[in-house]
């Protein structure tokens, strides 16, 4: 049971970090649900007790809105990313959501081929399972680093 | 089902990529088909339609090869690779093969102790089931970057 | 079977990776058995046969000892962990124990925000089961690049 919801998480997991690192920015808003949360913050922020987050979405219409915003300005430097993500863990679980963590480490990739360690940090869900599979209430991306500048890249 | 097949696939890559880190190199052959393909190419090649691989290999024959003119040659700076594999997504199953995707993040360690980000990208891969497990019949290689030089270095 | 094996090893190293990269130090002696080795050594050490570890722990006292003296010392720059751990492989299965092995790749975060790879390698681990679930009898953590200065940082 465990076993099989782990694996669940795991394939959403996996096929969210191919989502955004085959730039299929459009299919993104699918992995969430209508009334979600997605926040960006710092392990710093957490730690603090801050509730200021790098970017801050609570619906998936503003979900869908960022993607419009970050593909009409497209004035960001053309970049990709690799998404490695770890095995995850569940952390609480109720008949209305199960909640997870997972590590995660992002490779960014620049036009002229330099690579780089863009990211690390943790991914806290909460997932609610419909008949079409998992989809995500929320998501808390902490961030290990403080340095993170999120302002016009790509969703984590 | 599909979550035995996936396991099944994520304990062939994990074995593969333990294969090529502890310099097993005569020991990769074995996880190919006789007729299989092994290529190695970059996101924008795929992106722009080429066919052009930086290496391209077309039988377990050539494979072999590979490795004996990698050893033989001996010109490269010693080097060892550690390969992290993100977990697989079936993207395709019929009777005959199930083909998969995962990424990868690849570490090169130097002798001298130096440690950098080698190589990302993912896995295109199709697999025949036999009474002795997986086989590669394909391993399409993608790097993430253009920047790549494979021409005397280890397989990905 | 082996798949639930799996399965139950993964969930302790991914416990494991987030124990440390989360600074709970002090939780950390719990994924031992008593009567532990811990060990961390280069794959330059093992390929010339070397007994000499960086870091020598062989009960879980020391274990103890060692998170103790990190805490007391406190001279070390703050820093964090961030660990991505492969799928692990079964090596052998007795009535005993189990032995396993798994790749890793832990970034390191300074205080400043800065992020490098910090070290890649593989652990080779002897796992017990008990009712609890798995414990630790060996975990010998075996870095790729012989550069690994472990004096006064955390664990791996």
């Amino acid at each position: 049971m465990s076993q099989e919801l782990v694996f669940a998480i795991a394939q959403a997991q996996a096929a969210y970090g191919r989502c955004l690192d085959e730039d299929r920015l459009e299919d993104w808003p699918d992995f969430f649900a209508q009334d979600c949360l997605y926040r960006v913050t710092s392990a710093q922020n957490i730690r603090d007790g801050y509730e200021a987050s790098l970017i801050f979405l609570n619906s998936k219409g503003m979900v869908r809105d960022r993607i419009t915003a970050l593909r009409d300005a497209n004035i960001y430097e053309r970049q990709a990313y690799r998404h490695v993500i770890g095995q995850p863990l569940i952390t609480a679980q109720t008949k209305e959501r199960v909640t997870s963590e997972a590590s995660f480490i992002i490779a960014r990739i620049m036009r002229d081929g330099t690579t780089d360690l863009f990211a690390t940090g943790r991914y806290l869900d909460s997932w609610r399972q419909t008949s079409a599979g998992l989809e995500l209430i929320e998501r808390v991306v902490v961030c290990d680093s403080s340095r993170i500048d999120t302002l016009l890249a790509l969703p984590l």
